[in-house]
Parts: structure tokens; sequence; C-alpha cells
């Protein structure tokens, strides 16, 4: 399908089941409508000043929410080198009673309603406003992803969190309200549908091949760097242009088990992921979530679950049939992205 | 659950089987990035006149890819009303070979690829340039809706065609990238990814409750408006703020085999959908999706499929938790969007 395939081509990975268009063509579209271009405001030269209205800064500690707790700066310099806190305007809360088993049997035709319980963080990455993650050094992104691991393993003994979905929004476009460099993370009461979806997908591959879906060698054609401990390729049926995942190539179901020493080398090859991106696509607005598995998760279920960290550039508005049938189209195939990330140089 | 409901809840649907967290707080929340406001032209008034650069507008017919079929205006006094045409970029293309059936074994560990064969058509619902769907009267709606059901008949005629999603696009938020009024349909070698976890959902509430999902007497709570043959509602778990959905009241699995009468009724309802949400939201970008069934669905499966029309305002950016976890963050109860929406007169 050489040839063919650069024309039109259709895929379905094997870790969510979905099917991608790739399309190059549909690039050449044209437009009488203004296009939603990257609204990332370029940051300005760092003078290490708080910004005058953002409570993320350092010395504004106290217009944040309640801090859980901080990581302090390696040479005490600074009072603070990272803040996990409570968001200020939860989507979920920790006040509300948590759901009871029964809570979640469905009602009616199947629908079910719990109480908005659960917990809501932001991880503060660092105290300057104008700082970016990748502009961190490896043992700075290290220590956010640490922050990450230890606040994921306290909502976990916590009997009625089923999940925490932890996930970075940059820019704008790509949601995000604050500028300052944050993820954020949230605990939930119920397993979220994306996770659900993920775990039959693999455990089916795992039924029928004996496989775990990321176990497998990566492909030359969409790998971008590995490293002793990780992978970062483009997915063979990434739903954006420019996706990345990256990915432990020993089989590990939960990501806030990962050894510290290995985070330092996951720390590295993110950061250098998100300077390619930032240098190809010119600081494009982009999300990364991390895919773990869901607590409680019984024995058996553990040799199918492979966490990772999904990285997505957003270059384009989803439109109807993507929103309707959950089907991407693509205008760049895996091959092609993964080779240009490939050939760049972080800065 | 009332009182504390308005602070913060989850549900989850029994259409999809997707959780949704319902946040009013969330609204309150500041931000210092821009943010994405409906980016709609407002459409200024139409003087007949074709736009000098718009392949879709009368007189520059030959500026489009092939015609597939048109619908003539009522009193001839124009060549045409609606015209269905082949998109120019399509996604798929029906020049190329179908894939056979071998095609769509899984290779490797559950990976799956096929060549990009399908169909991809643009339907263009009015000759003028700066009239909107619904401002055409019920007549030229049900127009356009049976123009959608002539050419999914149609398709599903190919044996290779499994599904056909039909959506519209609408203002450069909600991805179009034509401002004259438009739909599309894509048919797909394969069933995609949203359908079968709906069939899925739809088939697990069936069998536990001998009922279909959909074919419950809709909530008062809920209920924007409704006809003879149609309800229109914000659903139970709507994903979105101002989400409606448009229902037959009779079980019925296919759109496109909808009686003509019955068109002419849905097609009222469907302009003043429009009208509510364009009247409430300030003309808002918004995408519609009709969900009907797969093709050559086995007929135990018909008592638990049911088509419907989803219409999604587009208001906020999706973040890094929706698409990670496939659950929604939505600001506004549906029983709330639903009270506004029902109190809206018609323009
Ligand atoms: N003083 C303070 N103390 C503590 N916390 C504070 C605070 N001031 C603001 N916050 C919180 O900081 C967070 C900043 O988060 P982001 O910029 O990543 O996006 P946000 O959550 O707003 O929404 C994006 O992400 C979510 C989740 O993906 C989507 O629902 C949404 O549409 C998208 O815009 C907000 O959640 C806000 O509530
Ligand atoms: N002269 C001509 N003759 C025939 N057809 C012509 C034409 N000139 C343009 N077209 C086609 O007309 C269509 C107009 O469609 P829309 O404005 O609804 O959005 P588009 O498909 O561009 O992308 C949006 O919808 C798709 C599908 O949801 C998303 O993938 C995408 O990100 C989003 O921007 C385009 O598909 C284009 O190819």
């Amino acid at each position: 399908m050489a040839e063919a395939s650069r024309i039109s081509e259709a895929r379905r990975d094997a870790v969510f089941a979905r099917w991608v268009i790739f399309s190059p063509a549909r690039s050449r579209r044209p437009t009488d409508l203004k296009s939603h271009g990257p609204a990332n405001p370029s940051p300005g030269p760092d003078d290490g000043a708080p910004k005058p209205s953002c409570p993320f800064c350092l010395g504004r500690e106290s217009e944040c929410a309640p801090e859980i707790f901080r990581v302090p700066a390696p040479d005490e310099s600074l009072p603070w080198r990272i803040r996990v806190i409570e968001n200020l305007f939860p989507a979920l809360r920790r006040e509300a009673a948590p759901p009871a088993p029964e809570d979640e049997e469905p009602v009616g035709a199947g629908e079910c309603a719990v109480r908005g319980f659960g917990f809501h963080d932001v991880v503060i990455e660092t105290p300057h406003h104008e700082v970016r993650l990748w502009d961190l050094d490896a043992e700075g992104v290290r220590d956010v992803l640490l922050a990450y691991a230890r606040r994921v393993q306290q909502l976990a003994e916590h009997p009625a969190v089923k999940y925490v979905q932890v996930f970075k929004n940059q820019g704008a476009s790509a949601g995000a309200s604050m500028a300052h460099s944050h993820s954020q993370m949230l605990g939930t009461p119920f397993v979220p549908p994306s996770v659900t979806s993920r775990l039959n997908c693999m455990k089916e591959v795992f039924e029928r091949s004996g496989k775990c879906s990321l176990c497998a060698v990566v492909s030359k054609d969409i790998l971008v760097s590995e490293t002793h401990n990780f992978s970062a390729f483009v997915p063979f049926a990434a739903s954006y242009p420019f996706e990345i995942w990256i990915v432990p190539r020993q089989h590990s179901s939960y990501f806030h088990e990962t050894d510290q020493d290995k985070v330092l080398d996951l720390a590295g090859l993110l950061k250098s992921m998100l300077q390619k991106l930032c240098k190809q696509l010119n600081d494009p607005p982009f999300n990364y979530m991390i895919h773990s598995a869901p607590f409680g998760l019984s024995s058996s279920c553990l040799p199918y679950t492979h966490w990772f960290l999904q990285i997505v550039p957003q270059l384009s508005v989803i439109g109807g049939f993507e929103m309707g049938s959950g089907c991407h189209i693509n205008p760049v195939f895996p091959e092609d992205a993964a080779k240009i990330l490939r050939k760049l140089t972080a800065q």
C-alpha cells in the first residue's frame, strides 16, 4: 500500500480501538473564515518579577486555594520550586459526601447520577511567570512528574477515588485559562469513559493475541526517540497531527509507581519532545494527558494495562464529523510526522 | 439531592455511557489568556449577489466538484435550491478500491489499516451566501433534511459503506472553513468508534431493562419543545452547555427512513431550536450531527437503536481533562438550560 497510502488511509489503533482517517490532501482546502491559529501569548523575558495579577506567582501564595504540599528549591534560594494546591474553582469537591456504592446503580433507563465528590488540584510547576515547563532542566521536569506521582499516590489511598486524570493545558486554544505554567489533576469517584474503553480494547487484544498492545516493539517508521526506559513515538493511528506518545518500554500499569530514577529518564524525554514540538510547530498550544490504570484493578487486568503519556498539539478545530463519529481526520501521516520530529535537534 | 445538586454532580447517560461533571461554579473562574468567543462573522443583508470568491454561490457551480443531484426551487425562479456535490478535498475517496473483508482483520497487536475508500459529500443548503439554515422556511429546512435522507439512501446501497455520518459545521470555532450555509456527510467503510460504543451501551441497557434508552418519556425538567412526532430536550447528561437532542417519539433506527410528512415536523423543530440557540447565545458557532444506525444491522439490534439529531453550540474549548478521560465538565445543568430555552420564543 506504500504509494497509495500517501493518498488516504483509515487506521484503527489497538489501545482505544479508534478509527482515524489520514488524508494529506485535506490540508490544502481553502477557507473564507478566519482560522484559529495558536493563541499562545509569546512569553517575554523573565525578569523574575511576579505578574501583577497572577496568583500562581512567587509571593502571591495567599491568593491561592490551600496548598497540599510544596517541593523546595534544591539550593533554598527560593521558598518553593513546585506547589501542589487545591483548585479554587473545583469541578469536583472534596467536601462533598463520597457516593455510596448503591448510588452508582443505574436509575430508569440506565442513567445514573452521583454527588460531585472528588479532588481537583493544580500543580504550579515553577514560581516564575514566564518559565515554561520545557525551560526547566531535566531535574526540574522530573520534580514536576514526581509531584504528580506523589499526589496520585495520596489520592489512590482514598477508597472512593477510582481514577486520577493528570493533564496539562498550555495555551488558550488548548483550554488554558491561566498562562503561568501549571498542570492539573482530577480524582474522580467513577472510572471515566475513555479509561473504560481503553481497558476494554486492550483486554480484547490481550485475549486474542496474548499480548499487551503497548509492549510491542515500536516500528522504526514512527519512532521519534528512545531512552533506556521509554519510547517516544507518533502512534500508528494518531488522532491528531504530530501527536506523541511516551510509553515505558517495560510493562507497567500505574504511572505513579514508576521508580524515581526512571522518572528522570522520562523527564528528559518529555522535555525534548516538548522542545521539538515547540520548534517545529512554532510554540503551539498543546495538552498532555497521563493515561494510567484505575485504582483497585483486579490482578487479572494488570497484564494488559500499560500507562503512557500522550502529547497533543492543538493545530486544528474539531468539526461535526469528529464529534459525531469519534473518528478524527488527520492530514499528517504518523510516519511523516515522526520523520520530521526525529530529524529536529532539541534546542 | 435537589439543593446540593446545584453545587456539583456527575451523571452518566444511557446512550453513550459517558460520565459528565456538572459544575456551575466553574464558570466563575478567572482568566488571563484571551478567550475564544464565537467567531461567526455577522452575516450582512442578503442582496442576492454571489460573494466574489464563494464556489457554493449561485452561478459559481463550475468552481465546485461534480454535482450528485440538485433540488429545484419550487417556483423555478432559480436553477436550484439545494445542491448535493462531491467534496473537492475529500477525506475518503470514491475512486479508491473498497477494502476487502480480510483487510479489516487486525494485524500485529490489534492495529488495522484499510485504504481510504469512502464518500465525502457537501450539501449546499441555499444558493444565497448570507442565508442561514434557520432563515429558510420550514419547507426549505425540510428539503435539506430530505436531501440528506436521499443521499444516505444512495450510499446505503453501496455494499462497502458501513455508516454515513451527516453533520453540519457553522462558524469557524465549530470547524467550518466555508461560510456559505452547508452541511456534509461521510460514508465510511468502517463503523466509527462512537457508533460502536453507542450501540454497545444501548444494547446493555436493553438487555438489562428491556427498554430502548431513547424511547422513555422525556422528563418535563429537560424538555424544550415537543411536536406530534419529535421531542427536543437537553439531555440528562449533556456533555456541552445548551446541547439539544431532537429524538423521534416513535422508535425508529434509521434517520433516512423517516416519512416525508414527519420530516416537515422535524424541520420545524430544528429551525425553532436553532433560532432559540441563536437568540440565547448570540449567534454561536455550532455543530449538529445525525446519529443513526450502521447499515446491515441484524434485526436483533433494531429494538435498541434509535436515531437522533444532536445540536452542540461551541461555547468553550476542550481541555486535557476531557481529551484524556472522555468525561466533559459542563457548567450548566440540563434543567437550567432547558428552562431558559423553553421560555424563549422563536423569532
Ligand atoms: N487563585 C487560584 N487558586 C487555585 N486555583 C486557581 C486559582 N485561580 C484559578 N485557579 C484554577 O486554575 C486552573 C487553571 O487551569 P487551566 O488554565 O489549565 O484550565 P481550566 O481548568 O481553566 O480550563 C480548561 O481545562 C478544563 C479541564 O480540561 C476544561 O473543562 C476547560 O474547558 C478548559 O478551558 C483553573 O481550573 C482555575 O479554576
Ligand atoms: N469548490 C468546492 N467544491 C466542493 N467542495 C469544496 C469546495 N471548496 C471547499 N470544499 C469543501 O467544503 C467543505 C466545507 O466544510 P466545512 O466548512 O463544514 O469544514 P471542513 O470540512 O473544511 O473542516 C471541518 O470539519 C472537518 C470534519 O468535521 C474537520 O476535520 C475539520 O477539522 C473542520 O475544520 C470542506 O470540507 C471543503 O473541502
